[in-house]
Order: C-alpha cells, then structure tokens, then sequence
C-alpha cells in the first residue's frame, strides 16, 4: 500500500515509518524537518513542508493510499499556554487535512490521538474506547474535536477514519526536552547527574507503550477497513515512584528524587483497556516496561 | 450589575437585554450590526464590533462585571459546510474572549451553547446535563470544544463561566432565512403562500422554548455564582407533525405538506431534561407551544 506519514520525522513517526516498511507498504514522509537521529531512511520519499499549507499537502498526496497523520504542533504540556495556537496549528491544520483528502480522493486516514487527554478524570480504569470523553488540557480538548470531525467526515464525506488513541509511549528517539515523557526525560537526567524532580507524591498512575509496538498497531490498523477508536496502551499501570524503581534497576544508580508539591489539576490513574485493538487487530503490548526502559537507555548511550 | 451581552443584537441576545433591563442590570451591547427588527433600546450601550478584534473586546469590557457570550457566526445548517470557518469564528474567538477577560479580570462569563446539538445521539431522553457529548456537527462540535475551554479556563484562569445549553429557541424577532428554526421558517412561508416542506416523515421530535423564557434564564443565571451546563427547554418533545397542526390552529391554514426523503443524520427524538435549572435558579419554561407560536405569529403580522 502507498502511504503518507504525516510528522514521520518525530518519535512516533520515525517508528511508524520502520514498521510501515517492514510490512512492506511504500512510504512517504512529510515533515517539517528531517528526523534528528538518524539520516533518511532508505527507500522512503522525503518531502519538507508544513501539513497547513495546501498545496504542499496536496502534492503529498498524489498517488497516496492511505494517510497516517501523527503531526503535532504542541505537547500536552505546553498547548495550555496558548490555547488559540493549539487550535490553530492542530485543529484548524487537521480540517485542512480532511479536506484535502476528501478532495482529491484519498480515504483512508489514521489519526494518532491521545489515551491519556482525551478522557480526562475516568470513571473507571481500565478505560475502554466508550468512556466519555471529557479533556481537562488543551491538547485534550483539540484532540476530542479531531475526533469528532473525524466522525462527521467519515458520515458525510466518504472519509475512512481510524484513531489511535495512544497512552504514553516511550523509547529510543524520544526528545529529552523535558516535555515529551518521563521515562526519557528521567534517564536524560540521570545520565547527566542531575536531580529527578517529580511533581506531587510519586503515586500518580500512568499506562507506559513501548514505541515500537505503538508504532506495530498503527502500520496494522492503517491497513484495515476498521474505523473508529482504538486504544492503545499496554493495560498495565506503573506509578512514577515504581518507574524511579525500574530506572534504578536498569541503570544500577541510587536514585533520591526530589519531590515538589503536586498539581491539583493531574489525572490520577489512566490506564487504558485495550481489548478493542486486540480482538480487532491480534496486538497486544507485551514488552515489559523494564526491557523497553533498558532498550531505551541502551540506545541513548549509543545514540550520545 | 454592569454586564456586557456581545451578540446582544440578535434574536436571543436581543431578548436577553430586555430581561437584564427588566431586573434592573445595566447593559453594554457589542454586536457586528443593529438589531434587525427594533431601534436601539433607550439606556443601553451599543458598540459596533467584532468580538474576535481584541481591540475592541478591551474596550468593551471596561467596567463590566459579567459577560454574556451569545454571538454566534455560524448556524446548525451551515457550519458543516466550511468547518474551519466555524472553528475560527467561534472557537478562536471565544479563545480570545475568554484571554481578554483573564487578562482585565472579568471573571463572571455566561456561555450560549447548544442543547440540540451536544449530545448528539442521545442515549436516553429527557437528556440530562450529564449525558456524554457526541456531536454529529460541527456546530455542536465547536460548542463541546467551548465548553471545554470554560471548565479549563474556570479550573485555570480564575474564570466563573456558566453554560446555557438552549434547546430549540423561537419567537419574536428570529430571523426567517431558513436557515434559523422551524416555526419562524414555517410561519413565513404560511405568510408568504408558499409551500411547507418538511425532510423525512415529520416524526422528529425536538424540544422547543419560548425566547423571552430562555432569555428570562440567561438574566437570572448570569447573576448567581452557579457554573456548568444548564439545559434550557421545555421539557416536553413536539413532532414537526405537532407542529404543523399547531400552526393549523394558530392561522386557521390548511397546510398540506411537501414530504422530502429524511435527512439519515438528523437526531431522532431530542427532549431536554430542565430539572438542573429548576432546582437552582427556580426557573422552568411554561409557555405552551400554541401560545408561543400565536405570538410569534401576531409579531410576525406587526413587524410586516
């Protein structure tokens, strides 16, 4: 299958590019830069460009399939401080999207959502796909309206739509910003001596997916007829205070993490049920959290 | 109180600033146009403008202490048609309001949204306020996005917003484009000698209310403390076919009709339950159908 990768070049991408080719689908990547650990990837097609602007989306999509838009203009930590732009740049760039695939033809889209926005304070845990969906962030809030855009052009504009909607991915090729992830952001840490701060008591729960399976599940998806949500998680939740557990483990060093007054705000415990992709899709997480911890710090020793 | 009704020259907003007047608030109105059907109301302050101009939004909000948002640019029918548009109007807009009003300290703001379009495909009716929102169009998509906004902005930016989700308004002075409501659209064909069409079988059923009863709503809400959603409706579910025999009895017209094939998107049966804004603002529609309609009707004959 010929398809696009829409922010090919960043974490997620760059695993979906990997898994796409080992399924033997054709690929093309748009992207706002090339990717920044590692030079291209041979055989696939590069093409620079913002996926706002329509006419370099429409040029993206001569001869396309299927398209997996995985770009992001903002991170959940930092769409909150300027909200208008988060729409701007992820909203208002999505309909574009839709738009410019509707035109020209092309159907099937893969959209990468988010497992730990979209539902906000859960009713449950496990979450299943049916939960409401009730954003306490911006980035949440954008992601519920893709959705739901989503949803209407798949009714009324013969658009095939299906969602990954991921909890919190980590691995190799994750940036160490500080904005991206803990498991990245506490090994970057660590291996630059200084203090791992964590906000609040170190008991807030999370549900951590090795990348390269989240990457797995989209190439497998995308190539489906099936539509609507799917979660994407490993059904397991690890509260930070287990990850300094894990990362002393893997790393062998004492760790004595600093802790700061917690934010009010943060969701508790997010775990996602992920029984819908496996029963529709045959995937499932399996890599525990320790071997991808290790795999990842593995690579960013190699990596510098 | 000094409050400021940004729409408050349109059909609700019009109604509003009757009822603010009527308890003894002073109002500032900022629209884009005059009110259509009426000179301006002596003792009001009327500023011509667009609320998405941040210029004039500081402007306007100068010594107000709550805020009615009830500008809307897009209506149910037409904002699919150009999505982005609607996104950009509404939601950025109402970003921006809400910027403005954290940035001068307005804190109390009370929002305009949409009872009929929400939830989408309800799962029980009446539809309490707790019902998970699915929209199924972009207006109430952008609705949901702006309802989110507040609560973040209320959880957030200080702000103390309050969410009027209105069924379906109608009365005097609403606009007979076609595009607005079924009963003016109605009455203006009975008026006009043209036929009546209606799209499926006429067994939809939607929740209509009396203007001056939602705007009564609106004037009372806005000067408490209460936040969240509160449904604005009759209560009571009326068919297009009840309609029609309603305005049979109202203008003594015999009405025949036209039947076109349905609509498969349409909401089937919408019924609001009111029993949120009963018990804490003591406020219930009370108005029956045939009396609303027979108004709208003599207003209609009146204005010409």
């Amino acid at each position: 299958m010929k398809t696009l990768v829409i922010g090919g070049c960043g974490f997620i991408g760059s695993h979906v590019v990997d898994r796409l080719r080992a399924r033997g689908h054709s690929v093309k990547v748009l992207d706002r830069q090339p990717e920044r650990f590692r030079p291209p990837v041979e055989g696939v097609e590069y093409l620079v460009g913002d996926f706002s602007d329509q006419m370099v989306l429409i040029e993206a999509l001569a001869g396309v399939e299927a398209v997996l838009h995985l770009a992001g203009t903002t991170v959940p930590g930092t769409a909150d401080l300027n909200p208008a732009l988060d729409v701007q740049g992820n909203l208002i760039g999505t309909l574009g999207l839709l738009d410019a695939m509707s035109r020209v033809g092309v159907s099937r889209l893969l959209f990468l959502s988010s497992g730990g926005t979209v539902y906000g304070r859960p009713d449950q845990v496990p979450i299943p796909e049916t939960h409401p969906l009730r954003p306490i962030n911006s980035y949440g809030i954008v992601k519920v309206a893709i959705e739901h855009y989503l949803d209407l052009y798949g009714r009324t504009r013969g658009l095939s739509p299906v969602t990954i909607r991921a909890s919190n991915p980590y691995g190799p090729r994750q940036g160490h910003a500080g904005v991206q992830g803990v498991i990245s952001t506490f090994l970057t840490r660590l291996r630059q001596n200084e203090p791992i701060e964590i906000w609040g008591d170190g008991s807030v729960v999370r549900d951590y997916v090795y990348v390269t399976e989240l990457a797995d599940l989209c190439a497998r998806a995308v190539a489906t007829d099936r539509t609507g949500p799917y979660n994407a998680g490993s059904g397991q939740g690890t509260s930070l205070n287990e990850i300094i557990a894990i990362l002393h483990a893997v790393t062998g060093r004492d760790i004595a993490p600093l802790y700061r007054p917690g934010r009010a705000l943060d969701v508790c415990e997010s775990i996602l049920d992920v029984s819908r992709a496996k029963a529709d899709f045959g995937w499932e997480s399996t890599i525990p959290l320790r071997e991808g911890v290790r795999a990842t710090y593995e690579w960013m020793a190699q990596a510098g």
